[in-house]
């Protein structure tokens, strides 16, 4: 008998993450394991007058369907909210997506033939890895220091792989799962090197608005001169998720590929979401609503950074995000994270542990916190549990 | 110089479909071209008093990430409205999609390995031929009369491909393009079929709730035996296409893998649709809503088909859907559609012409229309200006 399902099927597994959301589900979890963002923050009053508005203006196109690239109106705001990061684009160059996930399956489908090589941090985003994973690619891993990729490995790749690297997959701000973000040289040198290795960059930024201190990094696509950064953006963290809103800014040539690609994979976005989150953007200032965030963010970040510090043993490390939802933990060598997850989980708290970020696997002896879901006590709470567990463990 | 982007993108055409929406979106085409149902009919009052409810009692859940496999309530709903279908379904047996469109993309996902044989009607929905293009398949395309497939032609396909075909695509009820309904019996030996030659049976059923006259027939999947039947249904003709929701219902194992899928291509669907769909099946009548687009429908269906009678040349043949939103006009061979598009154009008059709906090319003598849209005065005009052309070009 022949196979059912597809070959790359092997390699689509469930994303760990995906799979603790069940479990963060439970009112006692103190869950660090999700990226999810503070429902608190959520603009439900807003968002009530918005829909009402949006119904009653524009009822029949917000219930019908659109455009393939998105409503104009959002394409509008898009451009603008990414001015800060040095960008001036068009909304020709902007096609709105489910989220910035659909961006990386897009990417994965416009770009990968089996076997192409793709390059990564390492390590990597575990919701990009299974994307791409779909398109059957090789993973070529570039090892990072405080500052990102470091650019000499990244090059020694490009030599080795030449002819067979098809993008460099990088988020630059705050990356997740370590925090880091990518020193502004870097940015430029990378650039270079796509264009001369023509290859494409794929740039994911979805917490770059979320700096709580420190000068903001102007975007990779910011230093592009060949159409060769593809940039993905997504109103997931800085207003809704639920409304599954994200964007891809590339060059026409690129954005024509995806507009193919989008009529194919589902049409459209929802056409009253887009409208909602135009509107929202019309009555409301967003600058003030991220602000309003980035000011919790950063509390809870310094809240479990005192917390570690104060009862995380020797031998642990640690990263400290200048912006975004996560930091990096690493234990001593040989220690496996999900030995601690499976003993975190009995003491009623969640993170994600390190192996699935690799995309070649190893590397168990780390793991993922996310400071932006839970209220200050159980951030505390949650971190003081963790830290009796490792010092019980390594003590 | 290697390939910039993955080979499928040579496969990877605009639909002829959604570049014709910018024409159909001039006030002064009458557009028989699209798939839209006719927008009067959303329920736009009823979707302000929805969506203040939802964010009201449950505001910070819908604009929050949710679980990939969909809103419980929903699918609950979902499992209900396909009962008159003969399908008794439970909500472990639902993944909620973005429309049905996202269902076939995932399903080449799952199934196609480049060089695999899909077996589809001759003519099928252009929309799907292009989602499943992106995998790279051999289409193989089987002959139908005026009650579906020639059963007889798709065991010989069968036969002839043993081991290499993945899926039979089949709309059964009112199919696009051609508003054919599928013999009960031709269901039943699809599925025999299916079990003998170990395929599977993509049934893609977003018509089935739009029958205008005659009795309902019991969906393919009712007849399933062995889990081979996966059904795809939509919203987006009985309730709002721009919330974008679709689902796929299949059994836990190909549920279980398309939920793997999902969590690669976009997460989820948008938490807040979810709501509001479900929301609105409970305090609103879906089958009475349902009942009224029927009644528009079949008006004009049948002014369609009267004026088609009283101005269509001799040589013109047509169909007599059941239900649904289409009907496929045949000229005499030797005479391309496209060129009667062209001047019907001239004319101030829309449809789609038919070769692209034709996996494999050829048959240009066909053209779709579309009577969901119009309102009744248009369909009467633009139909008879269409007839007056052919016999112009005809007579």
């Amino acid at each position: 008998m022949y196979a059912k399902f597809a070959t790359r099927m092997d390699n689509i597994k469930g994303s760990a993450i995906r799979a603790l959301l069940k479990l963060a589900d439970q009112p006692d979890i103190i869950s660090f394991a999700g990226g999810f963002p503070a429902p608190e923050f959520f603009p439900v009053k807003e968002m009530e007058l918005v829909s009402k508005k949006v119904l009653e203006e524009d009822g029949m196109a917000a219930l019908q369907y659109g455009p393939t690239d998105g409503l104009p109106a959002l394409r509008k705001h898009i451009c603008k909210l990414m001015e800060p990061q040095h960008i001036k684009a068009d909304i020709s160059e902007i096609l709105v997506t489910g989220g910035s996930q659909q961006g990386l399956d897009m990417a994965g489908m416009l770009f990968i033939d089996k076997g192409d090589v793709v390059i990564t941090e390492s390590p990597s985003y575990l919701g990009a890895l299974n994307a791409f994973k779909a398109y059957e690619p090789v993973f070529v891993e570039i090892e990072m220091d405080e500052e990102g990729m470091l650019i000499d490995k990244l090059e020694e790749a490009l030599e080795a792989n030449k002819g067979k690297v098809k993008f460099i997959y990088t988020i630059p701000d705050f990356q997740n799962p370590t925090g880091r973000t990518m020193a502004i040289d870097r940015r430029k040198k990378m650039v270079e090197l796509a264009n001369k290795y023509g290859v494409y960059i794929l740039e994911d930024n979805p917490y770059g608005s979320l700096r709580f201190e420190g000068e903001i990094h102007p975007a990779i696509k910011s230093f592009d001169t060949e159409g060769r950064v593809i940039y993905l953006g997504t109103m997931s963290k800085i207003f809704c998720p639920g409304l599954r809103l994200g964007w891809i800014y590339g060059s026409p040539e690129v954005i024509n590929k995806f507009n193919l690609i989008k009529q194919g994979v589902d049409l459209q976005c929802n056409s009253m979401a887009q409208r909602e989150c135009a509107t929202f953007f019309d009555m409301y200032d967003i600058n003030a609503h991220i602000a309003k965030i980035v000011e919790t963010y950063r509390n809870r970040r310094d809240l479990m950074i005192k917390t570690i510090k104060e009862t995380f043993p020797k031998g642990v490390s640690y990263t400290h995000p200048e912006g975004g939802l996560f930091l990096w933990v690493t234990l001593p060598e040989g220690i496996d994270s999900k030995d601690v997850f499976e003993k975190a989980l009995e003491k009623k708290v969640a993170f994600v542990a390190g192996e699935p970020f690799y995309p070649n696997g190893g590397n168990a002896n780390h793991f993922r916190l996310n400071y932006s879901n839970m209220p200050e006590d159980k951030i505390v709470e949650g971190t003081k549990r963790l830290g009796e567990l490792l010092t019980e463990m390594l003590g």
